[in-house]
């Protein structure tokens, strides 16, 4: 006998059919021998008008106020699947956040998890109950109100309530089947994985793919839960994002991602001289900016260019940043692009194999595709290219690291 | 400085343009020097989805998941109207009613508010902040759940609140100017009352009047809280419901009210003997329904006939438990009859002025209007008409008691 938690996204909760197909799926688990836990998210959609509506009011509302009329789309799913579950023969009850209680820190809008008491959870579970818990949101406890994880929040929900209860897995049912080597909408011949390591999947995560947030795979990861990614829609078994240990044999490449929300400066001539590049850290850091790629161009004398991207959510900020900060920056002009993506590897193989960037480089040579900035990790590199070339360079990195469907034969 | 209670309906606060008015009408009582504390229904419209949500799924709902639904309306609205009020630089914040808390019963769906701890809400009031409290709404203490009080809960939320607090004032805001001598679709010289008592508004409201629901004018009548019904839409005094010595000239009859959720039923050739009316309501007690009004007709030596009326909304559950009780009823056959309406004169005034009831059943009798029962108390008369007189009936008892708007100067 397993302890699962199982998680529902938006769309697999978005009406009341769907929800009677989750219940089914809840069944299906318990059939099977195993004790559920739930975490629900909103029904898609209903989240995004809750947001609008206090964004109609002022675009500077109180986080905690923001937080209590977004978190209500949770608790109608809890109850729904609640009564549904019910009006099968099952037992289950609903638990808003503050009820369970997890407890977040003051951070409203997006709190992190400080502790989830197992102590209710645990109860219901040996009582034969199915606990239906809402996602997304938490109670910070010195205040007594309701707080919010951030949009996506309900998988770093799933995960936290797993380990709280130390489950043995945490499936994440979404509207797709799994994670796959790159976005299929795009790459026709892109493939589901079987398994992923978390290392991977958590560079994936925040690199663009937008299968699972990045917080519930670090939680996970740390952790070492043993998260599943699958579909509510269809019957398959989807992805298990994993230990290394646990994937015998290890592609060198997993998966192509693409991240379009990138925005590009480059500051002209500015002084080459130590501690530019830390002025421009420290300006963008007081505005809450990450800075995610940086360059310096080749010198010419004693002057350079100096290259670097923000996410393009933050373009505005950054602009103003800038303009404001001519005297510290030292820069004689500066020009930006917007019109830019972010295209990167990623694969735990990286680390035993040498001549991974190399093919890459040669693959985006050989369709003329102009590299304007790089970074690398241990098990990634990404490029920063024209988004016009996004499709072709998913395509052509897809193939040229034999993950297409066919060649994987 | 007085600290008043304000209460708006569904209808206030159906959109942000509608909670932006109702933020101005807090605002200008913050800026007649007094402290408010609002109470809220949710948007018009939502409650009902949300009902029907769980309808959906099964009518045979667990009361707690319903309330965990049906509750979030409330929810939204508290939190949109803080930020309203913030972004207008007035401090607010919201409180679920787990958060006041506002402790109810365990009879969920339906719960009677127990206990309301005045405490959080005087402490935000010191400090110059208007509560925002979610109407409807409470928590039951033993299980940490969330109940509801039924609908149109939200106007016994606020005159339980102005308990609470000790308010001066409580201001129910809705959509119509007041209370008036009847209903102004039907009648148009129908007029607004200046001020009417709580007894006559109690008899109002279980008659038929939607203006405000029963158990929050029993609630204030209780504890003589100053209710006004006035309208958000309209810049108007609307209607004072107080105690009878604060009215000094009091009219014989202050209303005329109809109620169409009637159902009669005629028990035919039952024995004429006692007892027998004593078991009609001991069947129907048995299934929850309450008797209204019951006749027996003359006698014809050892037979005679009984009628009596049942809330038209329970009329299947009685009509089965009619059949199924014919041995304890003992009637031959009987007949029922849905078309049918209840309309009531109500007045104070009527405790010191004898003739009232014959110039009601005068004036019926003038439009050939049969009577088919009456029921009476200290400061009412009801009579059960045929339905399709209701127009008819009310016309002429508001013109007979005096109460059109021309013959009132």
């Amino acid at each position: 006998m397993a302890l699962i938690v199982q998680k529902y996204g938006g769309t697999s909760v978005a009406d009341i059919e769907r929800i009677k197909i989750v219940a089914s799926l809840v069944k299906r688990e318990l059939d099977n021998g195993n004790r559920v836990a739930v975490v629900l998210s909103a029904m898609s959609g209903v989240t995004n008008s809750l947001v609008k509506y206090c964004n109609d009011i002022t675009p500077f509302y109180d986080n905690r106020e923001y937080d209590t009329v977004v978190s209500t789309g949770e608790q109608v799913t809890i109850g729904l699947l609640a009564i549904t579950l019910q009006s099968m023969g099952i037992k289950a009850r609903s638990y808003a956040g503050w009820q369970v209680p997890i407890i977040t820190d003051n951070a409203f809008g997006k709190a992190r998890i400080k502790e989830i008491k197992p102590d209710n959870l645990l109860k219901s579970l040996a009582d034969g109950e199915v606990p239906v818990i809402a996602g997304f949101q938490g109670v910070e406890s010195e205040s007594n109100r309701i707080s919010t994880l951030g949009r996506g929040g309900s998988d770093t929900s799933a995960v936290a309530v797993a380990v709280a209860i130390k489950a043995d897995r945490c499936d994440i049912f979404t509207d797709v089947e799994g994670v796959y080597t790159t976005d299929p909408r795009i790459v026709k011949a892109a493939k589901k994985l079987e398994k992923v390591t978390f290392e991977e999947m958590l560079e994936m995560a925040s690199l663009g793919s937008k299968v699972l947030q990045t917080r519930s795979v670090e939680l996970a990861m740390k952790y070492r839960v043993n998260l599943r990614v699958l579909s509510s829609f269809v019957d398959a078994p989807g992805t298990l994002i994993c230990s290394e240990d646990e994937i015998v044999e290890k592609e060198v490449i997993s998966g192509v991602t693409y991240n379009k929300d990138e925005a590009k400066f480059t500051l002209a001539n500015i002084n080459d001289v130590p501690g530019t590049s830390a002025a421009v850290f420290e300006v963008m850091a007081k505005e809450g900016i990450n800075i995610d790629m940086i360059i310096q161009s080749g010198s010419t004398g004693a002057k350079t260019n100096m290259t670097f991207t923000v996410p393009d959510t933050e373009f505005e900020k950054a602009k103003k940043a800038i303009e404001a900060n001519k005297e510290i920056l030292k820069y004689e002009n500066f020009v930006f692009d917007r019109k830019v993506v972010k295209v990167s590897i990623v694969g735990i193989g990286m680390r035993s194999h040498s001549g991974v960037a190399e093919i890459m480089f040669k693959t985006l040579a050989e369709k003329n595709i102009n590299v304007m900035a790089i970074s690398t990790s241990e098990i990634k590199i990404s490029v920063l290219i024209a988004d016009e070339y996004t499709e072709l360079a998913l395509r052509a990195l897809h193939t040229a690291f034999g993950l297409d469907e066919e060649a994987a034969d």
